[in-house]
């Protein structure tokens, strides 16, 4: 069993870097140090901000069946943890690493006054119910990130101070490589957290905007929830999933859809009865007025072009630009498919709502007319599924 | 001149993991090699996306005259890159890095088949060029991520083997360290893209709902520029700048305070002359309205405080809650005064504006009464300094 230890760390160090999950590192070292090293069992507390305490993160080995992960908390005032905290295997031993044989004979000198002895005392008292043998602090700069605690080896015999520098010189690379993983990771939660923050802020504001629209109370949310369900289908059906920022596209889009209409005056809004021509005309304004909201927004401009063209006609007769077939992008055909079936299936000012099923005929009755045929194939399996 | 390569190794590649610039992480490695081995000059040329190439990075010695740093650039097709992005030192020499004049002998013999030979007596004009004694890869799993380029040793000496792999070895590190950086930068670059999304978003439709009330144009961008001014002025006279959450939180209070008015009806805000009460309750509602809006989003908790109370008064008359003094939190209060003073210098439909001489008098005549005397005192001291 002769190590390359040198080489073992230096590939272990560099291969660590890109693993951005806390819990795998140390699985990774933990499953290296009882696999090379056969030691009987190797477990890992790591530093729970949460639980104010060191956490039973990793263990592997004999010591697995007897105490349940996860659950075993250290306190962050125990004997242990202060211990080690305080760098007093450091000054005592000359090295990050304490050694229960040795320990105890230095219990049984006069190196230490009564008061250190008794703290190291408690402190091998709970090595030996955790059924350690060596103890190895991992410090990041002068913080106590964790402790690893290694069973004895298999072969009975003691540890050689190369292993024990290795096993040392290892447990602070992976201190290093947790800390990079706790970055990364508080990194990407700050980022999904923005993220929710965006979309949910454009829902509350949108929502707000659709209430000024008395006959359309959670149309904006129903539409969204139906294009996003006919896009993940087509995906499926086309045997590739649109990428994510397709959906991210169609999601933002349907949202603000309708944004627009806080140009319309209310009074046309909400006009019982039907509409005049110069009053059709008004409303036939909000794609444009919508586009004119959020064209200053760069990263927009794949949402806007749903915003732009849901009131175009797959015949060429819709509105603003009169497009035609495929020349209406796919995210705004997919929004007016949602969009038109969730107008006939509730009541408006000029007319009282189609049931469910009319609605759904009516959607099979112009597609290739008022909507894409593509779009509408989905739609109908969807409904013939029941999931709409 | 001994190194005890290991452990400077190890050091380094510990201390990269933190350095999330580049560049710094280059220079880092590069000081190291002049320093420490003696080198007349050590040059690194890192991949760059948008050249399509690799360019002159860090450069440091003795060459650092001659060649202008992040204008030289070796394109990707370049004979140089090539020959290391298709791994031939390995295959020529069992090693990445590749010596002048081992090369050289290599020409001489006949190892190499005739088209092989050009190639490398290409590369070697190369590094001639370059006044390059030594060249060394940087590998990010099968990229080819930089080239590190060593000049002579000072001493006029050939490198030695150990100091060769110390260096490739170096070099590894200092790649993976580099994408480590360089993800660590597109995270916050991201994040700070959604940040701006966010932002820009809750702007435009801000503004979007802002002109539903004709009187207003402009006034959301003038009290959040503002309010923004007031507290930044606040936190240096408090000799602490407010922490960035506080800022952020006014930053978005301040956009979204009038969001309420969304659920004022058009023809009473937009009337001219005087209001009934019944018409007055109705905008009084605003700021209960907006926290409606608003409240289902946890991460707006703070700034929702701002709509809440922005227009309490400090005497108490104010409303919804008639808060009085140090009861209303400070992030209303300077948009209470930010808000009014706006409200004064422009027209509104009841009342022509203010000359801005005469909005400033108002305002420090109100302190103490309908504003907090702390924000009116620093709003009169920008005004003193010409900065409103």
């Amino acid at each position: 069993m002769a190590i390359d230890y040198k080489k073992e760390l230096e590939n272990t160090a560099r291969n660590m870097i890109f693993v951005h999950d806390p819990n795998l590192l140390i699985k990774m070292v933990v499953r290296m140090m009882v696999d090379k090293a056969k030691i009987a069992h190797v477990s890992f507390f790591l530093h729970n901000k949460e639980k104010q305490g060191y956490l039973l993160t990793v263990s592997r080995g004999s010591l697995n069946k007897k105490i349940p992960m996860d659950l075993v908390c250290i306190d962050k005032d125990d004997v242990l943890i202060r211990f080690f905290r305080e760098h007093k295997s450091s000054f005592i031993f000359g090295r990050e690493a304490l050694l229960l044989d040795e320990a105890k004979s230095v219990l049984k000198g006069n190196k230490l006054k009564p008061e250190g002895k008794q703290q190291l005392a408690q402190v091998l008292y709970q090595m030996e119910l955790l059924e350690a043998v060596v103890c190895i602090p991992s410090y990041f700069r002068d913080e106590l990130l964790g402790l690893l605690l290694l069973g004895k080896k298999d072969s009975g015999k003691k540890f050689m101070d190369e292993e024990l520098d290795f096993f040392v010189a290892l447990n602070s690379n992976l201190a290093m490589a947790i800390r990079n993983a706790q970055l990364f990771k508080e990194l990407e939660y700050e980022l999904d957290r923005k993220h929710q923050l965006f979309i949910r802020t454009t829902i509350a504001l949108a929502a707000a905007i659709e209430a000024k629209d008395h006959y359309t109370h959670g149309h904006t949310s129903r539409v969204t929830n139906l294009s996003m369900e006919i896009a993940r289908r087509m995906g499926i059906k086309a045997k590739k999933n649109f990428d994510g920022k397709f959906l991210e596209n169609l999601h933002i889009s349907s949202l603000l859809h309708d944004i627009g209409k806080i140009g319309v005056p209310e009074h046309i809004l909400n006009k019982r009865g039907s509409l005049t021509v110069g009053e059709r005309n008004r409303i036939k304004e909000h794609p444009l007025i919508g586009v004119n909201i959020l064209k200053s927004i760069k990263e927009l401009s794949g949402a806007v072009t749903g915003v732009r063209y849901h009131h175009e006609r797959f015949d060429g007769k819709g509105y603003p630009e009169g497009l035609k077939g495929d020349q209406i992008p796919l995210i705004a055909s997919i929004i007016t498919v949602a969009d038109s079936f969730d107008a006939m299936s509730t009541d408006r000012s000029y007319r009282a709502a189609l049931n469910k099923t009319d609605a759904i005929k009516e959607i099979e009755h112009l597609s290739g007319e008022q909507f894409s045929p593509q779009v509408t194939d989905t739609f109908l399996e969807l409904c013939r599924e029941g999931k709409i």
